[in-house]
């Protein structure tokens, strides 16, 4: 299996269980914070698909693209299943090489890697992120939760 | 480098940063719980510990070790110390030959996988409680919290 097939596989038993807690935030709840300092639903989740998105095009070496006019109009799902796809499309032209490529962070992170270790640095951000959402999830009232990562999907 | 020093230094890049969470909990919210479907402060940090043990073990072909006579008269952070230090034990043991043999985890999760991506999984596992972590020791009144993974620790 070639490398981007395989971490689209890895991606996806993450991203998919991120979007199923996104569906479960009503719209009384997009501006939910566990406490004063805490990022607020929607823009924890925003946070997520676009770091991701961001990272995956340095790690593809393309231009990120401007997936939306009007962001805030968008709603969560919308953003989620645009995000997804423009992400995994990316991944998608990426050959084996381009995973060895050295990709220049120094303006995000002041690092310089390779760019499989960029997105192996994007998933953990997504984890650590979900796990956040996980609990956001659960305060709003939700009690039948997926598992945190969806093997074999 | 060799696998396991590769690993180690992944390990501790995020067990660093759950052991510094760890801290922040005081005697008086090991039983905090954001809802009451939520895991307890003390047994969610019990799970993460004792969870990685067993996967690295596992992944290690070695018998977990009872670490502790009396579990539950351990303070958290005697847990986090003991826990990482073995947990460290056990994969500096472990040859770059060890990470590709097949691990058979039928029992727990109904798979066999090699050594490898037992301990990537075991690190996922990490993260995404860690995530919720995060969120739990906000709860308690901590505002100055560590970045999500500590890079060159």
């Amino acid at each position: 299996m070639s490398k981007s097939n395989d971490f689209i596989q890895y991606f996806l038993s993450h991203r998919t269980v991120t979007n199923e807690l996104i569906e479960k935030i009503g719209t009384e709840h997009v501006n939910y914070q566990p406490t004063p300092t805490s990022m607020p639903a929607r823009k924890l989740v925003n946070h997520m698909l676009k770091s991701f998105y961001q990272f995956t095009a340095a790690a593809a070496k393309q231009e990120p693209k401007q997936l939306f006019d009007q962001e805030e109009d968008a709603s969560l799902t919308e953003l989620a299943e645009t995000y997804t796809s423009e992400t995994k499309k990316l991944i998608e032209a990426m050959s084996d090489e381009d995973f060895s490529e050295t990709v220049d962070l120094t303006e995000m992170l002041g690092v310089k890697l390779p760019a499989e270790k960029v997105l192996n640095l994007a998933m953990d951000h997504e984890i650590h992120h979900k796990g956040n959402l996980f609990v956001y999830v659960r305060e709003m009232g939700h009690t039948e939760l997926p598992m945190f990562v969806k093997q074999g999907g």
